[in-house]
C-alpha cells in the first residue's frame, strides 16, 4: 500500500524538499472537488462556492533558527510573522481573512513581551480588516515557536498557482530583489550601528511589506498565469513555479530590479550583489508570469497607487530548455535553483546566513 | 488605547487562563459580522454563507510537554494529536474537512518516524473523507514539535458553543470519565506489562476516539444548549460552559459513568477515583447542557448504532448558587474547575501528572 521505500536517513540528512514530497506520497489523493489546490502551493485552495475560495496557509518559526531577539524586538516579530503569511495570501491574489496563532513559550518569557508579540500581530493585520480569531499556547523548554495559521478568500477564477506558467510567458517581478539579504547583511557587519542610507534595507528586511493589495490588482486583471510570492530568493522560487508548471525559465541578469546601495553591502558583507539578488530570500515580493501578447499599458497600469514598481526579468521556456542566467554579454550559465532548506545546513553560496 | 497594565511577570507566573484573557484584550473587536465565535471556544466560528458555518481550531504539541517517545510510537502520535482536533470539531457539532500540520523537527529525527507520524495522521482523518492540505516544516534545536490546524463545517443554525447553557438545564456527557487518566496511571505503574484488562483504559489514553459522528448527532437533534469536549477534566470544561454562560453548575457523585477497573487503577496509583473521574483531562468525551423537558425517548435515541452512552451528571444552577459536587448523602463541596494549566506546574489534586 505504502509505496514508500524505508529509510534510515534523518530528516536533516534528506533536506525539507525531498522531505515533503516523501509527505506528498504517505497522504492520499482526496478525490474531494472543492479541493482545488493542496499541498505544494502557497496556500491551500478550497472552493466554498461557485464564486468565492478559500485559501489556508500556515508557517511555523522557532527561535534561533528564523529570529532572534537580539536582533529584533517582539512587537516587530509579531509583525513580521504576520507579514509572511500575509504574503502566502498575496501570492495567490487573495484578501487575508483570519489568523490562527499557536504559541510554544518558555515559561520565564515575559508576559509584557507576549503582550507586544500579539500588538504586532495584530497591527500587522489591522490594514486588512483580518482578524486573530483563535489559537492555542503551550511550554517549551526554551524556545519560542510562533506558528501561524491564516485564511483568506479569492475570486475562484481568479486564483493564481504555481502552476500555470506557459513557454513563452514573460517572468515579472514587484519591487526590488535583495533588499531583506542586504538588509541582513548590514545589521551584520554594522550592528546596531547601521548608517542611515541603508535603513530602506534593514527595514525590508525587519518589515517586510506583503503585496496584498498589489496582489490582488494583479489577479484580478486576468493577466497573470501563475504566480508565487518570494520568501526562499527569485531563483528558488521560481524553480517553484517551473516545477509546478512543468517548464524551464530564463532570466536576465541586467533587468534584475535591484535596491540601492546593495552593492556597497555585498562589497562589505563579501557577498557577490548577484548572490544577494538572486538567493537571499525574505523579500517578500510576487513574482508572475504572463503572456507575451500583454498590453504593456495593462501593465503598467497594474502599481495603482501603490507605486511599486513591476519589472520584467525574463522568460518561461521549455522544459528541456533548462533553467539559466542569462548575463549582460548573453552568456547563458545554469541558475542554481537553490533556496532556503530548512533542514541542512545554509548553502555556501548563499553567503552562509544563519537561521 | 491599551487596557492593560504592564506587566512583570512572566508567563509561567500568571498562567495559561489569565494569559488568554490578556490575549483577548489585546485583541481588537472585529466588528465582522461573519465572525460567529472567535477566541474562547473549542473552535472559532465563520458564517460560510445561509447555511454553513466554517470551523477553525489549531492544538500545539510539543515533545517532552504533552508526548514522549518511551510512551508513544510516531504512528499513535500521528494519529493522538489529529483526534485531539477532531474532537474540537465534535464539540461544535461539526464534520472535519481539512487540516494542515505544521512540524518542528530536529535535524536528527529520522525520516521514517516522521513517514509514521504522517500515516497516523492520515489514519484518524480517513474515517471521516477529512483531508491534510498544506502544513509547513522548521528545524528545531532538539525536540519535536506538533501544530494541527483543524477546518470543518457545521450548520450555521446547529453550531453549539460553551455560551449556551441555561439555568434549570440537564448535564450529559457522553461514555465514561477518567478513563484516559487511569490508563495513564495504568502505564506508570505496570509500564509496558500493562495485565491486560487494563488494555481499554490505555488504549482510552493512548488513541482516544473522538466523539465526531455522535457530536454531529447531538447537534442535529437540536437539544443541546451548549457543547464542549473533554479535554481538561470535566471539572475544568465544565466550568468554561459556566463562564460562557454566565451560570453555575452541579454535579452528582452517584452518577458520573466510571470505566471498569477504576478503582483497581487509582487504588494502585494512590489516586481517588473522584480526581481521576473529575480532573484527569484527556477524555476527549463530549459533554453537553439540555432543557430538563427534553423527552428521555429522544436523548435515548442520540447515541444510534455508535452504543457510546450518555448520562445525566448534574444541572445548571444559577451563577450565585455556585460550582459544587453533590455527594451520594446529598453534601455539597465547592468543585475544584481546576484543569491543565500549560504554564503552571500540575497541580497535587490532579495527581501529579507529567506533560
Amino acid at each position: 500500500m505504502n509505496p514508500l521505500k524505508k529509510s534510515k536517513a534523518s530528516v536533516g540528512e534528506i533536506g525539507e524538499f525531498p522531505l515533503i514530497d516523501r509527505i506528498r506520497k504517505i497522504l492520499p489523493v482526496s478525490g474531494n472537488r472543492d479541493l482545488i489546490v493542496d499541498i505544494g502551493d502557497d496556500t491551500a485552495v478550497i472552493r466554498m462556492d461557485e464564486r468565492r475560495a478559500l485559501l489556508v496557509t500556515c508557517d511555523i518559526q522557532v527561535e534561533g533558527r528564523h529570529f532572534r531577539f537580539d536582533q529584533t524586538t517582539p512587537y516587530d516579530l509579531g509583525r513580521r510573522a504576520m507579514a509572511v503569511n500575509l504574503s502566502d495570501i498575496a501570492s495567490m491574489g487573495g484578501k487575508p481573512t483570519y489568523a490562527l496563532v499557536s504559541l510554544g513559550l518558555p515559561a520565564s518569557f515575559p508576559v509584557a513581551d507576549c503582550d507586544r508579540l500579539f500588538e504586532g500581530m495584530r497591527d500587522a493585520l489591522l490594514p486588512y480588516r483580518a482578524f486573530i480569531v483563535g489559537g492555542n499556547l503551550a511550554r517549551t523548554r526554551d524556545c519560542l515557536i510562533v506558528d501561524i495559521t491564516m485564511l483568506g478568500e479569492a475570486d475562484l477564477s481568479r486564483v493564481l498557482t504555481r502552476g500555470g506558467a506557459r513557454v513563452g510567458d514573460r517572468i515579472y517581478v514587484t519591487g526590488t530583489l535583495g533588499a531583506s539579504g542586504a538588509g541582513f547583511q548590514a545589521l551584520k557587519v554594522f550592528g546596531k550601528k547601521v548608517p542611515r542610507k541603508y535603513g530602506d534595507l534593514v527595514r525590508r528586511h525587519v518589515l517586510p511589506t506583503p503585496r496584498v493589495e498589489l496582489g490582488r490588482r494583479i489577479a484580478r486583471s486576468g493577466i497573470p498565469t501563475a504566480m508565487i510570492d518570494l520568501s526562499d530568493g527569485v531563483a528558488g522560487d521560481l524553480y517553484h513555479v517551473c516545477t509546478r508548471s512543468k517548464v524551464g525559465a530564463e532570466i536576465h541578469e541586467a533587468l534584475l530590479p535591484l535596491p540601492n546601495h546593495i552593492g556597497e553591502i555585498a562589497e562589505r558583507s563579501g557577498r557577490s550583489v548577484l548572490d544577494l539578488a538572486l538567493h537571499s530570500g525574505e523579500d517578500y515580493e510576487l513574482l508572475f508570469t504572463a503572456p507575451p501578447d500583454v498590453p504593456a499599458r495593462k501593465l503598467r497600469s497594474l502599481p495603482g497607487a501603490s507605486g511599486v514598481p513591476i519589472t520584467e526579468i525574463g522568460r518561461i521556456v521549455g522544459r528541456n530548455d533548462g533553467y539559466c542566467l542569462v548575463d549582460a554579454r548573453g552568456n547563458r550559465a545554469a541558475l542554481t535553483p537553490a533556496g532556503w532548506d530548512h533542514f541542512r545546513a545554509a548553502r555556501d553560496f548563499r553567503g552562509g546566513r544563519r537561521r
